[in-house]
């Protein structure tokens, strides 16, 4: 960048710093200021410190400093801020608003991606990306709120014959204020539980408001999970990107078996092409 | 890696030499022999020739060479081999078979990722990774025989309002031998023609053989297409990942006012959200 203050939204990539690449290192080692953005994903302390010794000291943004971003704007029109998250930036909202808001001041900016769990998950499973659908997050229940859309779209991907990326809520609060809790494999069972009994409680209530086609589809499509949950066969993936990675598969009620760590997300498989089967059963542990 | 030889499959991104993580780079410098993937992307020459002067010398490999990797695996037994792959090397069936083949024959393998284009076009366009269904790829028609499932992928997507990611292929041929020309916008619009000519002609032979829910939703899909395909509102991907990338929007009909650059792909969108929409003003021309 020429300019010598402006916005810069690097992507650090998923598991240590040697999945950064090497425009993003750059841009951060020359940053007048870095501020590693800690509310969608978390690394491990020891990757935290390598990050230190590796770029120089930085700051942590909350959620509330990303979407309301006046104090880091400011300070991008008088240095140069390279706002670190982990992953790719721009898969998230926020951080696309982050840049429009940029852009409105007429501050100069630019982006750095990152390798994100998208490529991994389906890279280090095997399963073909092509046969994915439409990805999801699993959120924890908040004041007893429950979304049962993961759950649906779980069912419609498979009802298309399509895997499914389950990535996991690590805010409890909803909140994004700290004290982060990445959802375990028990806690992402729990949760798809309660979202079942909230969609079937749903469906009694709205069978008779089939208004348009998105809505006939969307409640045929309840039939393409088991009729036990339980049953769901799943790919647990623990700690992707780093050198502890590993992925489960089994069934979602026994997933207290699969390993863990850090970081998790799950994929839903659909029926699985021979190679898929082949890498699966090298690949994952049973 | 310990052993003093085997397999590695580095992924070295998008666009040029920087967009690659540090491990990767690494891996590759210190790989006994490198060998470019060369079928399934393409950089332009300079970015060759810069990749050239970081990592040393490498060979080319080509569609049969993967595909049947005696001889690459011969070398894996002896030295460490690099096999540089543009992108993420495990999106594709025939990097997930080349690896499992190296495990059968106990040739020791390490995987390096990269970003993808699956990444980029989702960051870059600024529209939301979760709201994009199933991604697909546009085939030239090969001796006649024309494919309508990228179409089907399309509508299919539209029907459940998610966007598509189209890639396109740059392989007139089908063999992966050589000669590859990226198909251009122009190109993907007269395939979309003619695969839209295919799949009408397909429906009404096989209109009476409705067997399964599968195949209505196929048919019944179709109708999500506009009923002039010129029409389809796209968004033009050039270039992404290099200093020259540019987005463009507008519909099929006049896909000839895009940038013609050295790769390209297509997102199809459904409808925006408010914030997608204010991305896409923003970043694609009109």
């Amino acid at each position: 960048m020429a300019a010598k203050y402006g916005l810069l939204l690097v992507g650090i990539g998923m598991g240590d710093i040697h999945s950064m690449t090497t425009s993003a290192l750059n841009a951060i080692q020359n940053a007048d200021l870095r501020i590693l953005e800690s509310y969608t994903a978390k690394w491990n302390d020891d990757d935290i410190l390598k990050l230190k010794e590796m770029v120089g000291e930085f700051e942590y943004a909350l959620r509330p400093d990303i979407e309301n971003p006046d104090k880091i704007l400011a300070q991008c029109q008088e240095k140069s801020v390279a706002i670190m998250v982990i992953g790719d930036p721009m898969q998230a909202t926020t951080h696309v608003d982050l840049l429009l808001r940029a852009e409105e001041l007429e501050i100069p900016y630019k982006v750095y991606h990152g390798i994100s769990i998208t490529n991994l998950a389906t890279g280090i499973s095997g399963l073909s990306n092509y046969r994915f659908g439409r990805p999801t997050t699993l959120t924890y229940a908040y004041g007893g709120w429950v979304a049962t859309s993961p759950l649906e779209v779980i069912s419609v991907n498979l009802q298309l014959n399509l895997h499914t990326l389950v990535l996991f809520d690590l805010d409890p609060t909803g909140l994004g204020t700290g004290n982060m809790q990445p959802m375990l494999p028990i806690d992402a069972r729990k949760v798809m539980y309660q979202m079942l009994e909230k969609w079937q409680e749903d469906s009694l209530q709205e069978i008779e408001e089939v208004v348009d086609s998105s809505f006939k589809f969307k409640n045929h499509s309840v039939k393409q999970l088991p009729e036990n949950l339980s049953q769901l066969p799943v790919v647990v993936c623990t700690d992707l990107g780093t050198t502890n990675q590993s992925l489960w598969r089994g069934i979602l009620g026994s997933i207290e078996k699969a390993p863990v760590g850090n970081m998790h997300c799950m994929i839903i498989p659909s029926h699985l092409s021979e190679i898929e089967e082949k890498a699966l059963k090298k690949w994952a542990k049973e």
